[in-house]
């Protein structure tokens, strides 16, 4: 799925954050390989996150409510970073109970306590070789949009 | 693992909380297959779940400061219900990161709900039929054990 393609935003089951091109391009061909990229929409930096799931407006097209199975979270990311996007999240009712996986470089302790203590659901480490990164994003997938059971009160949504 | 081998608890990687023994038979078959059930406790309600988490030496050479990589959960249990188990584990900073998957076979929305507000990583909803429960089952031991990224201050735990 390309940005510029215009996937309406209510069918959006994944919402990627990364800003990183090589690392985005890799997740994304490990989420077409098990047929999850479909409905995933990528996005750059922590406002256009956020904008997309507080409905802002800022997106093409961008209404609100969104509601996708999965926000998959760089930690350092432009604009507003990813523990903070994970907080605004976490503080916002309509966007409490969407699953956020941060998926990352850092191995350190600080960022691993610092994202349990704000309330992401998961936390994975970006394997460094090339085949355990793509097994580890296609098992993330399937777990997040298969097998998990997300809140239909976001999937349905009730209107405010 | 059977409850009454001697498991150190320091060991226990999976902390299954289970009061029908079919299911938890099912479950362990299927953690077996993956070699993810030598390293799990299997208790029959939410009050030993709990003596084993906050170590008040309930069970066989309890220690405190217990550290799973997963607290498995079903909902309907004996002495102390999942929902109750969840919110006294998110409420206590020494087990608040330990990552707590329910696993039940209630779809009812008031459940789901509930069970996110209070801070659960993940809902999974036991599938009806044996080949897709064994999958389910072996797919959720994957991703929670080998590749979530626990918080290794839980793992090494700070002596209090």
């Amino acid at each position: 799925m390309k940005t510029n393609e215009p996937l309406p935003l209510a069918l959006v089951e994944i919402l990627f954050v990364e800003d990183n091109p090589r690392d985005a391009e890799m997740t994304m061909r490990a989420l077409r390989k098990c047929h999850l990229a479909d409905r995933l929409l990528w996005v750059k930096d922590g406002a256009e996150a956020l904008a997309f799931l507080q409905g802002r407006n800022a997106l093409p097209g961008g209404q609100s409510e969104a509601r996708p199975k999965l926000v998959l979270l760089d930690l350092k990311l432009p604009k507003v970073n990813g523990q903070e996007v994970l907080q605004r999240m976490k503080q916002d009712p309509r966007t409490s109970q969407i699953p956020v996986v941060v998926l990352t470089s850092s191995r350190e302790e600080r960022d691993i306590v610092r994202m349990y203590e704000t309330g992401v659901n998961s936390y994975i480490v970006k394997p460094v070789n090339f085949e355990r990164f793509t097994e580890a994003i296609s098992q993330l997938g399937m777990y997040w949009v298969t097998l998990n059971q997300p809140s239909a009160t976001l999937e349905e949504g009730p209107s405010r």
